[in-house]
């Protein structure tokens, strides 16, 4: 497939072990065209977030792809340190990749993200599945780029379902409520992959045995990448395993997996100090008798998808 | 069954269409002695509610129950007017009741609240299914109530589930956030009855219908009070029929019926301005697994219940 018939994608990441997983999905999808990445604090500071994106593009042999190294702070707190319990000290499960060849763009995240918006005006799809600090800081300088992009697609929030880093604030929305309220207000169509539909989204221990047993340099690194994070996830689901958050996020961008339930809904961050702090406030009232568009709104809040990611995940990823 | 030997029960309430399928079912529980009722003004002002659980006891033929009138407005907020909408320009769907012959008590529904709470030390069950306004200022003037009362149950909140005046909150606690904080901060076991399991204890029409035609006076006047009501909640289920909100408080609260999954768990106010004023944070992570209390945690949030309402609310409330 040439690459102007393909889709071209901004990534916004802060990789991270899932964030891992998401990337390996981007290169083995040749629906798209990964066009560029850009990095931000969140699982692990900005910089990191590059190397390891940057070590993981040159271990799939595509250093060609720009990374740009994005925010290191929040718009409005200090970055406080990545999660080294869930992530790993190095972002991705503490598993040393040869150093890529290649360093990252001589261009901020958010510089990259206008440029790339004004590039391919009208067709850039976004995905984002870090604090949307990035994408917050875009819009500020640059607020022409929103009716540019085709799709913002984000991996963050809890709608129904419970938060992770509250009890109902999501850790990617809930670091940079600030950066969320922008993006949320700003006017292009969004994509809102909640935990309500993550959590649903399960690599069991047998597919990750597969990775690491592959015999490919790729599919093995990003086994071993998970290994701690399964490790992390038996207080959740009781048994080694992960959610896949950041691949399903590019599992629907993509159009490997798609939304069957997905109102448009009026979605507010609660960018207040008190205690629903972080929240992700969609309505979903009035959706009993299902799903039903609510006039004027901009982000569709994926509820149900038609088939779970893992199967296709593994076949992807193994095929690098 | 010897009234002493039965369980004082302090009912709360803003009298309201299902407020009086709830002092229906009361009325229908001998496992209980109804010691008070006080009114609080919500879905119609505060004197109304109690002229309407007066008239409604006097058609019981229980007069000896006293209904105290307590606060008109919230406590940081005056009281914005009801809802004739659902509940009918009198809160009881427009039905008139012949007058009481017996007034309300002298004394605001606090004041009831603190005396029932001292003269019935360790066992006084408190049931609230307004704004939490009355319970609030009766904290405020006696905070030593709080270890005196065997258990609060509350009609309110939305955790999991989506609000009702708004996306995340709950009418009862919304109206009130400043009262409904103090009250989630007494030392007092709390359980919380909200919206998750209301809206799935549903009275259906051909029910409502042998209200109607009981041929006596009292379950009638609960049939002819629900018409309006069940005309509103088409928007919700497409039918004609209703929610059992406070009569499962009731329910509940009597021992009709029993919580199957209700972990003791934090629950915060959102008391602030923000979007999220009104929510009931309770925090439900890590309870995948199954219900999984927090140490120290003084409120049962239900979430699945061991039978439907309707069948044994009809039998109870046709038996008057």
């Amino acid at each position: 497939m040439p690459a102007d018939s393909t889709v071209p994608v901004y990534f916004d990441c802060d990789t991270g072990v899932d964030d891992a997983v998401a990337i390996a999905l981007l290169l083995a999808s040749p629906e798209i065209n990964l066009v560029g990445i850009g990095c931000v604090s969140g699982n692990i500071d900005a910089a990191s977030a590059a190397r390891n994106t940057l070590d993981l593009l040159a271990l799939a042999g595509r250093t060609d792809v720009p990374v740009a190294i994005g925010e290191h702070d929040y718009l409005s707190e200090p970055f406080p340190g990545g999660v080294p319990v869930i992530h790993g000290e190095n972002g991705i499960g503490g598993v040393v990749l040869d150093p890529s060849p290649v360093g990252p763009i001589d261009e901020s995240a958010a510089q990259m993200l206008i440029r790339l918006a004004h590039e391919n005006h009208g067709r850039l799809r976004v995905i984002a599945v870090g604090p949307l600090t990035n994408l917050a800081r875009a819009l500020r300088i640059d607020p022409t780029i929103a009716p540019l992009v085709e799709s913002v697609t984000i991996m963050g929030g809890a709608a129904l379902a419970a938060g992770n880093l509250s009890p109902v604030a999501e850790a990617n929305i809930g670091h940079d409520p600030e950066a969320a309220a922008i993006v949320f207000s700003a006017l292009w169509p969004i994509v809102l992959v909640p935990l309500d539909v993550t959590v649903e989204n399960v690599l069991e221990e047998h597919e990750r045995q597969q990775l690491v047993a592959s015999g490919r340099p790729f599919p093995r690194a990003i086994g071993e990448i998970l290994d701690g994070y399964f490790g992390f996830y038996v207080r959740l689901y009781g048994r080694r395993s992960c959610a896949l958050h950041d691949p399903l996020a590019v599992a629907i961008a993509v159009g490997i997996i798609t939304p069957t339930v997905a109102p448009a809904v009026s979605v507010v961050i609660d960018d207040t100090h008190g205690p629903g702090r972080g929240q992700t406030i969609c309505d979903l009232r009035g959706q009993r008798q299902g799903p039903v568009d609510q006039p004027g709104a901009r982000c569709r809040v994926v509820l149900a998808t038609d088939r779970p990611l893992a199967p296709v995940l593994l076949e992807r990823v193994l095929s690098l």
